[in-house]
């Protein structure tokens, strides 16, 4: 885990070099982690003692033994969820390894407990084969009732999040697409809204096909939107593309090619945007000004790649009526803190065996209408500390789960 | 997970049912689990969020994907541990599955926060091959700064623990073996100084070669115990027994055999109990009064099995100076408590990157120490809620661990 072991008679035989890193605040506030574990039962004496632990204990696990599903009643696992990464794909860092991975897990874990009550573990597994990445997470299942997996690398994510869901029978997750998604559909429902237009009128691009894009594709069709675009770095996706003929090659964007892009364009970005309603941008890359100007009047741009966004927000405001970025300091932040608490709370509130499209369309809704009464071109989606996000998402996410029949409670 | 999946339709509608078990205390006690995973750093505003989360989080991450060892400063490794189990010893209930043993490392997990001050996670594993086990710990080991194996059967447990702690570089401790025989050794110590005698001049006899009775042996060998002999289901361990010929078989029995059992004595647990000075039972079996009455003047016993000792307390006392069993309802117990709390935080305050034998041994003096100035044939170790336990094992420990060279800190 550690790279160089220091033997410790150096040690001590001089002072611990200070690390240089630790002078900045966000070190300080780093120092020793930011989550502990603890207790939420007595153990004063004996006598609880011995109903926590042994002798009681074991009349629990007996029960247990003989009906599994009341393991939802006396464990933690009824409201505590896996954060499951590989290191592969953390932030906009690239593949820095499980270890280095830990800091945005327990951030993700604290805000999992901050925003919704759910109790959540960061798992830093080093392993990136899928295969063993899904026998991984299966093995240690049991004593989780939902696994969010984050910051694993497309286009692996994709098969691991679909084996998974297909073994384990609790919600599984990942965050990265799907958290994205659900808000970015919640700031176009009302950003369509802004600007007098209907989802099914709108023509949309989004620029990048990792697991962010591909999400957001599926999403906004699930949701009606009138025409899909999406651009990779090779271009418009589309059946007739070379690298798209052989479906087991980029399964997901052969599926993608298959449903989107009805219009039939060819070309890269500058085509695509041409005349398009609506930007969605979860890519690396920027976009020229000139290429902006040629979307439609009262254009709707999302240009989420952190810290810079594609399109920068004073030039996407000259040509557009309603922009959001990915960032805390612009108006209408996409923020996925906004869906994964709520998503997660309201399925484990109804022992979801899983989380359906109809599920994530109505978080999508439900995060919409906080701001309904409130809405302008600066206020498509409530900011991450509105209180009425979480409570609203979640009984949006568990009436969803009993209709899609996927509720045990 | 769940055994069978109830349709929500059902659920609503008929009111659902109260499962019989609820009635009884201990299962109060459990609704809902008994931990909680909590934020230790504020949450409160966009500033907060942009410390703990992104983007500030990256810079952590980026200086730990450089410095690895960093990640002992910046996140919660440093103090936090894996309580480890596929389900298949637990308590006395043997092999109940991962899923209805979580509920004893839930309490594991709650014990190490109350008495050591350690965070710790509970890991059921729905696997029981060595070769599954390890390579899952070794999988998601990277965010913990040890191991806690638990309830793992004999003799599997043995390889897991070898093998994880040659693949890994963080303390690996199975705790039915190393923290019973601990607190047993501590125990052994103060009661030869209540009998007046050397452990050197003692001979005992342990009953069960499990994953108990197994490390019980080696640990008082270490401590320079007399003689030692090893009763299992089928006799004395001795090198003569056919079905330890072939060290590949029970390899850790034949070791066992060549290094007990000096006296070279051959039969069963009355033979070997005939003239002994120490009973040690880790067993489940009971042992009649009449061979209880041949063991020599001045007798030390412990009787661990639970709920049932080996020999009833009242029947020992008739044969003996000093007895201890394993249960909170007679003096001297035997419990882990004593040990695991302040083993874990003693490794863990000095990075150790394992548990050494001397690390063990000096647990056990520490453990007897805290008692030394109040010793009686009842008092032979302290009470699990002795305030003076964890904080001097862990000094022990750490002290131990910087003499062995296994220390970073």
């Amino acid at each position: 885990m550690s790279g160089q072991l220091i033997p410790s008679q150096i040690l001590e035989d001089q002072p611990t070099p200070v690390p240089a890193p630790a002078e900045a605040p966000v070190f300080g506030l780093h120092r020793g982690g930011k989550m502990e574990v603890r207790a939420t039962v007595p153990l004063r004496d004996r006598a609880d003692l011995s109903l926590a632990y042994t002798p009681g204990v074991a009349e629990v696990c007996t029960a247990i033994a003989e009906r599994p599903e009341l393991a939802m009643d006396y464990t933690w696992k009824s409201n505590t969820v896996a954060v499951v990464t590989d290191g592969t794909a953390v932030l906009g860092l690239g593949a820095i390894g499980p270890l280095a991975a830990l800091p945005v897990m327990e951030g993700k874990a604290v805000l999992f407990k901050q925003f919704g009550g759910v109790d959540a573990v960061p798992l830093c597994l080093d392993c990136t084969d899928v295969d063993e990445l899904v026998e991984t997470v299966v093995r240690l299942a049991p004593g989780f009732g939902g696994i969010n997996l984050e910051d694993i690398s497309a286009p692996r994510c994709f098969e691991v999040e679909r084996r998974l869901q297909e073994r384990l029978d609790i919600p599984v997750f990942h965050d990265d697409q799907h958290g994205t998604a659900i808000v970015l559909l919640a700031a176009l429902r009302n950003a369509a809204v802004v600007v007098g237009r209907e989802l099914a009128d709108l023509r949309a691009v989004i620029s990048g096909a990792g697991a962010a894009g591909v999400a957001i594709a599926k999403i906004l069709l699930d949701a009606g939107i009138g025409d899909l675009t999406v651009v990779d770095s090779r271009g418009i996706v589309s059946a007739d593309r070379a690298d798209l003929a052989d479906p087991t090659r980029h399964p997901v964007k052969t599926e993608l090619a298959a449903i989107t892009n009805r219009a039939g364009l060819t070309g890269g970005l500058a085509e695509a945007m041409r005349g398009a309603d609506v930007f969605v941008g979860v890519s690396s890359g920027s976009v020229p000004e000139e290429v902006v100007a040629t979307m439609a009047p009262n254009a709707i741009i999302a240009a989420m790649a952190n810290p810079t966004p594609e399109i920068h927000p004073d030039v996407a405001r000259e040509y557009a009526a309603v922009v959001a970025t990915g960032r805390s300091d612009f108006p209408n932040q996409i923020n996925n803190v906004l869906a994964f608490p709520g998503v997660f709370a309201g399925a484990l509130s109804v022992r979801a065996s899983r989380i359906t499209e109809g599920m994530k369309l109505a978080a999508a809704e439900a995060l919409a209408a906080v701001v309904a009464g409130e809405l302008a071109a600066d206020k498509v989606i409530p900011s991450p500390f509105d209180e009425r996000v979480a409570p609203a998402v979640t009984a949006a996410v568990a009436d969803a789960a009993r209709r899609d029949g996927v509720a045990r409670l």
